[in-house]
């Protein structure tokens, strides 16, 4: 099927907008620079601009947006904060950006159920901010200060998953416009139900492109009583590697567990005046009682010791530690500044855990032999690491050379029945290994895409091409 | 759209077992007392026999089947142990019944990454049998020693589910025959991914109307160090439901926190001997290290005296426990032998849990207003309850005084933001409350329906109707 979106592309946008302005108002912009803002991400993913930027406020304005655009057969893409990695706000057919900005308020907190109901554009950070006098904490934490909406839309994670999942686990429900102009609620607000398909879980994840998410009640967690964190250096990355995974099959229920390889370490030490010794290391977080912080911390001590790790580094005071996870957040930006003139291109794979040694070590072969530099972080305690590639965009052999390491990295994850990416999801950068992933169930998302999208205006042109 | 599957029914049935006899020879029963055994279960919806039983043995043979069904428009219905409660395995337009009890076994079983590779139709005792030596268990567990295949398809849980969640959590990937014919697998087996919709969630759930589960991959826990569980007595069910709301609210991790009534411990006394006070009572269990369990048992003693609370009865010896939670998983068989001749009907609904003390109460003061006979047992720990209602099947006044009971069970939950089903599922017997519980969201189902299975050959007539 032709894309249905290209056809009259540009006299359906001019409709469109025609008709949103006389809704919103100064609220629809066609500015250039705004254009440009809401087109492009940080990546090397094709820039796609918008016709226009929609800065929403209500559910029901976003399904009047909705419908005009189904009318006029313009696509329609969300806008968090723009921080995605895999091209999904590029707009690679134009249509109209629908930007969440304004749409950041929590709407409700229900303190006796550990839950709220927030708008999409509320950012983590904000959320955590807004909920800090109740003792409640939303433990999701992708590197970016990411709005809610975005990360429910392409199932964000970050460290804090080996504990509390990721959002695929955290979303209660959403409410959402679908294509054919109606507003569903996935859910109710009880804990768990039978009641049907899992509506929830099908949009968390689809990216826009099956439905476009305007409320999301989310899990929230009581902040601990003690949390406990530091670092630990190892000899060696396999060393660092199987304490991971003998942490995970002990069962201990660490809250954090993040490797940095050594030249993660010494970007960061640059970027965030760490001041550690340049070798692997793993950050690690534990949650609990006192007591159980403590036991947890001994347990790991003795398979760190075992592994060839060396003395654990505690962050006692939380200035300390809030230092520390800084840093590891930061690590993306660390990499830019330590390449300047350079692009720092973040990849994305996560292996079942047993794997998980084999697959970093291979991979930091694979980078020394094609003399590519490529420092290492990862949500290790998933199975999930990323590697920060530095590419000279000018050159083209070294885009070329990136690419194909790309390439490999995820053949060796799927090889190992691993997945092309474990949270920064498809968008456009990460389609063409969906076959190689899925096999006939890429088939089985298309129908689903062609059935509750039938004019292709969600998204169009991410994850499945239509 | 009408029922395409009513269509020539009887002579499309005889094509495809004539075709499914060459096939599996006599692997395939149409005796009258196997049809009738698979297409009745313990509830008052109504029975509806398959045309013919095909005891499967390879994912392979269930494409083949699948293939007949989809070229003769027969319907085809998955089959495991026959425990659900809601006529899901019942064939109310005919068809192939496909009976997985030759399909029991453990393909694999990953210590390292702590998961499984199964076959539907093993069951969870089997495999917890099974997996013994590892140090390792699969903690979901609902009353029946019920088949993995089904408690997929029916998003089950259990009383463990407060702490290890449900049949949503804890499948990492799915084989299934799809109508096309396609076997897919939704899943790698890395414990997150962001690639692409979530099929496996989607199948998770959807009782056979979507797909036929052919294997399945769970994750597993290792065995706690310690186990300490009880039973705690309280004056009111007001104070227990409050103490299991302050449990929660506290994050204290109880890994089962169950509910019954005064009626229902009577009964539990009656057929398994417990010798408890009858009172309402909460049964719980914690999970943890020797020195964690103390600490979780201490909090909760606190708040059970601060709600009314009695002395908490330890099990301390295995035996006791297993007797305790035996107990606790035959509440359905005491309230059939405390009923001779009559139905005990179980409801299921589930509310947040702020709610549940105010939805417990009313419903006992509604069995009271109407001279119903209805012991509570509830995994409370969660917002999830069951009334055991008694009906006379051969009293239509009953009959109808239950029905309408139910139906304002379900209407209160609904009210409270809550769901009709916690873990038994839609089925035939819950369909006309999902218009209620889901409002346009339930178009947005049956359009994945249609899309997913044009021809409604996979156990139609179930969840939505087409």
């Amino acid at each position: 099927m032709a894309e249905p979106a290209r056809t009259n592309a540009e006299s359906a946008s001019t409709e469109a907008i025609a008709r949103l302005q006389a809704l919103l108002g100064d609220r629809l912009s066609t500015a250039e620079a705004v254009r440009d803002q809401h087109g492009r991400d940080q990546t090397w993913n094709a820039a796609g601009l918008p016709d226009a930027v929609a800065f929403v406020e209500t559910t029901e304005e976003v399904q009047a947006i909705v419908q005009v655009c189904a009318e006029t057969r313009t696509p329609v893409i969300a806008y968090g904060t723009g921080t995605s990695l895999e091209g999904h706000i590029t707009a690679p057919f134009g249509g109209i950006s629908v930007d969440f900005s304004r749409m950041d308020r929590v709407l409700q907190v229900n303190v006796q159920d550990l839950d709220c109901r927030v708008q999409p554009g509320l950012t983590r950070k904000a959320l955590n901010e807004h909920l800090r006098d109740t003792g409640l904490f939303f433990p999701i934490d992708p590197g970016a200060d990411a709005s809610i909406g975005g990360m429910a839309a392409t199932r964000a994670s970050g460290t804090n998953a080996v504990r509390y999942g990721t959002m695929r686990d955290n979303v209660i429900n959403l409410t959402a416009v679908m294509a054919n102009g109606e507003v569903i609620r996935t859910a109710r607000r009880a804990r768990k139900s039978s009641a049907g398909y899992d509506l929830t879980r099908l949009l968390v994840g689809s990216e826009g492109t099956l439905g476009i998410i305007t409320e999301i009640t989310l899990k929230l967690y009581g902040i601990p009583e003690s949390i406990a964190a530091g670092v630990c250096p190892f000899a060696t990355l396999d060393g660092a590697c199987q304490a991971v995974i003998e942490t995970i099959q002990l069962g201990i229920p660490v809250a954090r567990i993040e490797l940095l390889d050594a030249d993660q370490i010494r970007l960061c030490n640059a970027y965030s005046n760490l001041g550690l010794s340049e070798v692997p290391t793993l950050f690690l977080e534990f949650h609990g009682t006192e007591a159980g912080t403590k036991k947890q911390s001994e347990l790991f001590a003795e398979i760190a010791a075992a592994n060839g790790g060396g003395a654990f580094a505690w962050a006692t005071h939380q200035e300390d530690r809030n230092r520390l996870w800084q840093a590891r957040h930061d690590v993306f930006w660390a990499g830019r500044a330590y390449m300047p003139g350079k692009a720092a291109l973040s990849t994305d794979v996560c292996v079942p855990i047993s794997r998980l040694a084999e697959c970093v070590t291979e991979t930091k072969r694979d980078l020394e032999e094609h003399g590519l530099f490529g420092p290492i972080v990862g949500h290790v305690g998933d199975g999930n690491f990323h590697v920060l590639v530095c590419c000279d965009m000018t050159d083209s052999a070294d885009v070329k050379a990136v690419k194909a390491f790309t390439e490999r990295l995820a053949e060796r994850a799927l090889a190992m029945d691993g997945t092309c990416t474990g949270e920064h999801g498809v968008g456009r950068g990460k389609m063409r290994l969906l076959e190689a992933e899925h096999g006939p169930a890429l088939e089985i998302m298309r129908q689903i895409k062609r059935a509750l999208d039938p004019l292709n205006i969600l998204n169009p042109g991410k994850i499945v091409a239509f």
